[in-house]
């Protein structure tokens, strides 16, 4: 008798704690289910490198212009990119994909920007789309921004990105390192 | 006292399943949990079609300008738009919604777009939001980019938008088919 | 015996209700796990005001400029904004972060607008980022927009920001009420 009462008191229990209201906060495992790293060199037309150039000035403030960077740490300028993604360092290994997107520089006094762009693979290693979003304050060492979404072998993919600048040659040339968690993985 | 170890170890099973933490990787189902189609219309400010145009050229880079598509697959053109949303693809439809938002082209020698845009339907069949961003491959016959978010009827989705370029009429008008499948439905 | 058999098919019952694969469909709780409202002050370049100013137009349709917002609803202007955040309604309260990212108008008949934006935070309340996106038809009293992911103290979050005008000044300044409402926190 005893073990019935236990057993539907069991079933009540696991009613309850299976019902289909989510509970409004949880805890949840801070550990990424898919981690990658990759690459990505911009090379900004300036006039003159129209050949190898990767990105262009495509906004621009009032005093300002879309063939150089302005004055006021280049506040307003806004930039469109497609530029090679690789797995190391070297602007020249084989690129495994494009980062496409663009960003601006969101800041009078000092380097701040703010990015809208997507990873876009289609190789052997990968099939589909990361897309990122939002700002990047670019002196500090690392910046962490959203990944918002993905497709293909990333489908409805959520996570932080950490942007760290591996490299950057005055006002053409800067490579950075993104380093991809996703926690939400289907 | 077996049936009462049994159910000791039940409970214990139980409390441990139904932990707060979630699991890391979880395998979900891919079905979409609500699924809409809707087809969107673009025509193109070019210096003549100021009454009918839907949207305008904002942005251009150094050997471009706001009238006309630059050269080098339009890399670099910035666009804004507020374009009817139909059920059918027939421009002449009585609009149901709003798609409004920017696109730009970021590759020199193939066309390929990257978008950010919302549904904005206040109609009696829809009232609310649905936010897209991602890259556009336009030259595919299918390219998937991500719902990152909605609001009134779609709070809280996200999933994937596959568009569909459905007609093209030179550099003015495009019409889109946009099969919108949410996986997260609240 | 009978114990035994209540047992057997409870456990049965249990192992389909924790098999991994989640519900397509969910009602999910509505009340949000974290709200904050903040309001942020942004202040229009106009080519007089360089000291003060927090935005500045940096693209524009073939009939506007980056200095004065064209005629049609401002459309295709485009703005990137790096504005002070407060907790009060005072735009010379001590800020507690910026609101940086971009907007334009997007319609020509009305004011509305569509924006992409960070709230970024480095003080003792919060550390971290918020990241948004949506479209702004401004003339209406509230506007939901979506939260698309946030990093630091904002990790992973996802939710509704209820955007209502609190005072604007000619075309130079506005102030924004940002009622933020978190759906998912980590």
């Amino acid at each position: 008798m005893e073990a019935k009462r236990l057993i539907t008191s069991l079933f009540l229990i696991i009613i309850l704690s299976l019902s289909s209201v989510e509970p409004t906060k949880k805890i949840r495992a801070r550990n990424p289910c898919k981690r990658l790293v990759f690459y990505f060199h911009d090379i900004l037309y300036n006039g003159k490198n129209a050949e190898n150039a990767t990105s262009a000035i495509v906004g621009a403030p009032a005093w300002g212009n879309t063939t150089i960077l302005a004055g006021q740490s280049h506040f307003g300028n806004v930039v469109v990119f497609d530029d090679p993604i690789t797995l190391d360092n070297n602007l020249h290994s084989t690129p495994v994909g494009r980062a496409q997107g663009f960003y601006f520089y969101d800041k009078k006094d000092i380097f701040t920007s703010w990015l809208g762009f997507s990873f876009v693979f289609n190789s052997t290693g990968h099939k589909g789309s990361i897309n990122f979003a939002g700002a990047d304050p670019l002196m500090n060492k690392t910046r962490d921004i959203s990944v918002i979404g993905g497709t293909g072998d990333f489908f409805m993919a959520r996570g932080i990105a950490t942007l760290m600048t591996d490299a950057f040659e005055g006002e053409v040339y800067f490579r950075l390192c993104v380093d991809i968690k996703l926690y939400e993985c289907w």
